[in-house]
C-alpha cells in the first residue's frame, strides 16, 4: 500500500483525488500496488466533501507520518511549496508537483536531494499540463541529442491568439472575452507577458541541456502588441501568429526566446489551436517529433501528476533517471541570434526603409497609410540598429523558419 | 560494459550501430553504462567496413557468448527472428526489435518468456519509426484509461495519399513515382492494402487493451481504390483522405480497422502528410493528445531501437513494465459499427439512392455522370444493406468523426 498526501486541495489537487478514484483499478496495476490518499493539506476545511476527514492544516502531521511515502505538490507558488517539497524530499518522502514556478526555479536542488535521500522530485505535469512531455524527453529520447525545442506552451495566449485569428477581433476585446468565460485570469500578466511560457522553456531547455537554463536569461516577450491587423498581413502571407517558447543549440550558443512568432501553414504548431498546446523537437537523429494535447485544466494536469506517483510507486527507494544538474548554461545575447522578421512602419517611411534594409519583400493588404515587408535573415542586433535607423515601427513581428 | 548483438545489417541494423557511434558519449550517460557492438549477425561479409570484424554468420556465437546480455533484431520477418529472439529470451538476454510482424504475431509469447527470466523484449521501433508511442503508452498514460486511438501508421501510404491530394493525381501514377524515388517497394501490397497498418494497430490496441488483439481479427482495407475525383469531393467538403488504422472500446463492443477516411481540416492528423506518421490518443482523463514524427527511415527507427537498449541498460536483471497478456480480445463485427460514409453512385441511380438512404447531404462538384452525398450515422451493415439494394456503388469512402 502506497499512503499518498496532497498539498493543496484546488482545481489540480482535487483532479489528483478524482483521478486516482476513477482510474483506481488500473493505476494501481499499474503501480504493482493499493494507493491511499491518506491526507489533503489545506488551510481551509471541507464540510460534506467525502474527502473531508483527511483534510489536515498542519504540514508536521504528514511530514511526521512514516507511513506517507508520495507527496502530491498541488499548491502552486514558490512559498511555502519549497520549504514543504524540500523537507519532504529530507525525509526521503517522493514528490511530485505541476508546480512550475518551483521547478524553474528550485528544480535542480530539489533533484539533487531526491538523489541523495533515493526518492524522487517528479514533475510531468509542470509542462504542457497533460501532454506527455517531461517523460519521453528522458525516458524515450534517449539515444538523441536534441539541439532545438519549439512549444506553444500556454493555454491562455493560444485561445486569444486562435480567437483574434478566426474573429478579426483585437487583443483586448478577446482577453475580456476570454476572462469572462475564465479562460484567462483578472490578472493576466502571467499569461499574456508570457511568463508562464517562460518557465515552461526553460524546464523543457534545462533537460535537453542536462543542465540549468535560468528562466530569468530567457528573453520573453508577450502578446499585447498584436492586434487584429497583424493577423490581416499574416493571413496575407498563409501564416497565422502564435507565442512560441523555444530554445535552440546551435555552434554560435545555447539561444532561448519566449515570443510572438508568424508561422506557417504547412508547420505543424501552426493546426494547435485554442488551449491546446504542443511541443515540437528536433533530434539529430531522429528529426522532428511532436507531442500535442491540453495544456491545462483539472483533469489533465492531475492525470499527470498521478503519473508521477504511479512512477514513485513503481521505483521504491530508486530515483528514476532525470539529468539537470545544478551548473547554469550560458545564455547566448539574443541580440546575436538571427531570423526574418514581418514588419509595417507608415507608408511615408518606405524610402528610408527600402534604403535601410535592402532586399525586402512587401506585402499589400491595402492599408493606405502603411508599408509592410518582410525582411532578409539577419540578427537581433542588425534589425533593431536598422529600425532605430528609421525611426520606429508600428509593429514586427519574427517570423519562424521552416 | 554493455555488449550488444545486432541481427541484420541492413537499413535499420546498420542505423542502430551509427546512432550508437554518433551520440555514444550521450546515449553511455543514459544507459549508466559503457556499451559495446560486440557481434552483428548477418550473411553477408562487409570487407571495408569498419564493423567488418563484428560480423558472424552463426547465431549460436551471439547465443553462446555470456557476455552478450542485449540483442538488437533488425532483421524483419517472422522466420528466423521468432526462433532467434525465443532463444535470447531464453538465454537471459534482452531483445529490443524494430519488428512489427513478429511483435504483431508473437508479441506476448516473448513478453511473457522475457517476465519469466527477467529480462525485456522491447519494441519502440516496431510503431511510428522513431515517434516514441510505445513507451508514452507503457510509462506515460498510467494515470489515464485509454479508450481510442486513431493512427496514420504507415509512411508510403500517407506520401502516396498526400501527393494525390496535392497534384490531383491518380493513384497508379503517384505509386509508380513513389516506387521510382524508393518510397514504395516493387512489391508494394503491404503497405498499399493497409496489412503494414493492420500489424501496427494490433499492436497498440493490445497495449490500449493489456490483452492481445489478434491482427487477423482487424477488418483491413486499402487505399488502392482511392482516385483523383475522390479528392475533388474531398476538397469541397474541405476534407482530406487519409489511411487510418484505429481502434475504439465501445460499450457495444471493441472495434479495430484500418481503411481510408475523409478527416476535416480542423482535425490535428489532417495535417500529418507525405511519410509523416501520428498517433493520436484518447483518454479518458485527458482527452486528446497527439505523437508525431517520423514513422520510418534508417536513423529515426534506429534511434527508437537504440532507446530500447538504454532501457534494457538501466535495468539489469528487471523486467519494465508491459502489459500484454496472451489472453485474445474479442474483436467486434465491424458490421455493427457506426459512421457516417461518402458516397459516389452513377447519376441514373439518384432516385434510388434518395430512396434507400433517406436524409442524406448532396456533394456537388459538377461531375455530370455522378450524384455523390453523405449519409447519416448508420451501422455498416445498414450502409451495406442499402448499397446492395441500389445495385452498388463508383465509391464509398467512410468520413472520420470529429
Amino acid at each position: 500500500m502506497i499512503h499518498v498526501a496532497v498539498l493543496g486541495y484546488g482545481t489540480v489537487g482535487s483532479g489528483v483525488v478524482e483521478v486516482i478514484e476513477t482510474n483506481k483499478k488500473d493505476i494501481e496495476k499499474r503501480a504493482a500496488a493499493r494507493l491511499n490518499i491518506k491526507y489533503i493539506l489545506d488551510l481551509r476545511d471541507f464540510p460534506g466533501d467525502p474527502y473531508e476527514s483527511k483534510v489536515v492544516h498542519d504540514y508536521n502531521v504528514i511530514l511526521n507520518d512514516p507511513e506517507v511515502t508520495v507527496i502530491c505538490e498541488t499548491m502552486g507558488g514558490v512559498h511555502p511549496a519549497y520549504e514543504f517539497s524540500r523537507q519532504a524530499l529530507l525525509a526521503g518522502k517522493s514528490v511530485c508537483t505541476s508546480n512550475k514556478e518551483l521547478v524553474a526555479s528550485h528544480g535542480p536542488e530539489l533533484i539533487s536531494i531526491a538523489r541523495e535521500k533515493h526518492c524522487n522530485y517528479l514533475f510531468e505535469a509542470s509542462v504542457g499540463g497533460g501532454i506527455p512531455i517531461i517523460r519521453p524527453l528522458n525516458y524515450s529520447l534517449t539515444a538523441e541529442k536534441i539541439d532545438s525545442i519549439t512549444g506553444i506552451l500556454n493555454g491562455t495566449t493560444n485561445y486569444i491568439l486562435t480567437k483574434m485569428d478566426k474573429e478579426g477581433a483585437d487583443f483586448e476585446e478577446v482577453l475580456k472575452e476570454a476572462q469572462e468565460k475564465g479562460y484567462a485570469e483578472k490578472n493576466p500578466e502571467a499569461d499574456v507577458e508570457g511568463y508562464d511560457a517562460c518557465r515552461k522553456i526553460a524546464i523543457l531547455s534545462s533537460l535537453m541541456c542536462s543542465k540549468n537554463v535560468r528562466y530569468e536569461e530567457i528573453y520573453t516577450e508577450g502578446i499585447t502588441k498584436i492586434s487584429a491587423a497583424d493577423f490581416v498581413y499574416a493571413k496575407q502571407m498563409n501564416k497565422s501568429i502564435k507565442l512560441l517558447a523555444m530554445s535552440r543549440d546551435k555552434k554560435e550558443g545555447f539561444f532561448a526566446m519566449v515570443a510572438p512568432f508568424m508561422i506557417s501553414r504547412t508547420h505543424p504548431l501552426y493546426s494547435v489551436n485554442d488551449v491546446f498546446n504542443a511541443v515540437y523537437v528536433h533530434g539529430n537523429m531522429l528529426g522532428d517529433s511532436m507531442y500535442y494535447g491540453r495544456g491545462a485544466g483539472k483533469l489533465p494536469t492531475a492525470s499527470a501528476v498521478v503519473s508521477d506517483v504511479v512512477d514513485c510507486a513503481r521505483h521504491p527507494g530508486k530515483t528514476v533517471m532525470c539529468f539537470w544538474e545544478n551548473e547554469d548554461v550560458k545564455v547566448a545575447d539574443i541580440e546575436s541570434d538571427q531570423g526574418k522578421f514581418f514588419v509595417r512602419v507608415k507608408s511615408g517611411q518606405k524610402e528610408e526603409a527600402l534604403a535601410a534594409f535592402g532586399s525586402l519583400a512587401e506585402i499589400n493588404v491595402g492599408i493606405a497609410e502603411e508599408f509592410a515587408f518582410m525582411t532578409q535573415v539577419m540578427t537581433e542586433k542588425e534589425f533593431n540598429d536598422r529600425i532605430e535607423k528609421i525611426g520606429g515601427c508600428i509593429n514586427r513581428i519574427r517570423i519562424l523558419s521552416a
